[in-house]
């Protein structure tokens, strides 16, 4: 059973500032509760709606093995705890992990310029996962990476990725020095098929509707664009990274 | 000014029922409303919040010299009117075009199998519009690309694509007659980097939970996927769409 003052505490997870200050998330559905149960990440809790219990046997018995604890809760409580309003059901409550350290050897990095739309940066993180990247940089004015909204369209792949935040334009100097250029996508780029990438890169997607970052396009050492006909202005940022993590996918430029 | 029985009519258009019946959809947002006046679609009235009159000049001017009725209207009556909640202040009520001819000698066609996401339904709408391709065939069960989310992911795209809706497989292999063969993504298919696209094609992109309807994939003459490692279980579906719109585009195979 939850008491009144759990109840408080797990509801307000799905506002940053308590997140951070108990260094808690949110996960949503069963799959995704499943993923983070197998994960390395610490699950402190699993809240299921008890007319749905039937639904989740499977997954309530992992989690038992693994001393995880587990409660039932009315529709009533589940409601104040959920951020979807169609939640399937079970939710889970895992610890977000130590600050990571950045390893200066892999490539390429990813480097967000203030996405903040959340299904956006839930997307882009599924696709990074996808094809195998596990570091993402992210620069203030990103939306929370464990934003609910972000968690739910990541589908799972936050709980394999390593995520940096708070990286400046200044940090991402210092982080050259181990060897890294920049790479930015600008609509007056050259175009991704002529772009052989070599060495170490770290790939800048920025906020459509703002462009690059002024600070950071000039210090980029490289600006490709994807080219497209005359029509969408833009595309959408998270298809465009998909389209460059697929490039650097196929030439083999990942270590 | 509006009166009470137009304005319920216009209210009613965010429904798919009264959408169909009056054959007008919504467009919200400054931008998307003067990609609408634009394009070859009649507009058929321009709503804006009285307050925020003064941002739209242009595209108010724009509007009255093409004879378009622009109303002003109280910001209690624009949130009955408005499918967003922060909605910029301006809306732009257009014509559905009448039912267009598939034009059977361009390639590729993009067929969308059960896309019944707006969100990803408008992306790759706009993603479509980026590469070129103009035309998009619809199975039973997408979202109605007319849906006030869908024109809002589309970001004006929709106005430069012709949509073919209610294509079952048996309308698809009619149009194989044509000449197409069949591509399908399917997670067991050939790399995309050994895809070679020859002759004309139909581009299948399925529902990510629902994968390719049986139906369709005993009738496809190519299986195709896009590599990954081990991590997500599977990506976007607007994601899919646009690195494979990119390597038709790449490749060369629209016409």
């Amino acid at each position: 059973m939850l008491g009144v003052n759990e109840l408080k505490l797990f509801a307000s997870i799905r506002i940053k500032k308590f997140r951070d200050e108990k260094g808690i998330f949110l996960v949503e559905g069963m799959k995704q509760v499943e993923e983070g149960i197998l994960s390395r990440r610490k699950c402190e809790l699993i809240v299921f709606r008890t007319e749905d219990g039937d639904n989740f046997d499977e997954v309530l018995a992992l989690a038992r093995h693994k001393g995880i604890r587990c409660e039932a809760v009315k529709n009533r409580e589940f409601e104040k705890l959920a951020d979807t309003v169609h939640a399937q059901g079970i939710l889970g409550y895992f610890r977000m992990p130590e600050k990571e350290i950045l390893d200066r050897t892999s490539t390429p990095l990813i480097y967000l310029d203030r996405i903040n739309d959340p299904g956006n940066m839930g997307t882009i993180i599924r696709t990074a996962d996808w094809f195998g990247f596990r570091q993402i940089l992210l620069s203030p004015g990103c939306v929370d990476v464990y934003n609910p909204k972000v968690v739910r369209a990541a589908m799972g792949s936050n709980f394999r990725m390593a995520f940096h935040e708070g990286v400046t334009e200044l940090d991402l100097k210092g982080i050259c020095e181990s060897g890294y250029s920049i790479v930015t996508t600008e609509l007056d780029g050259k175009n991704l098929e002529d772009f052989k990438p070599m060495g170490k890169i770290i790939i800048v997607l920025s906020n459509e509707s703002h462009g690059v970052l002024p600070g950071l396009a000039s210090i980029a050492d490289v600006r490709i664009k994807i080219p497209g006909e005359k029509g969408a202005e833009s595309l959408n940022v998270a298809v465009a990274a998909g389209i460059i993590f697929h490039k650097l996918f196929e030439t083999g430029s990942k270590k």
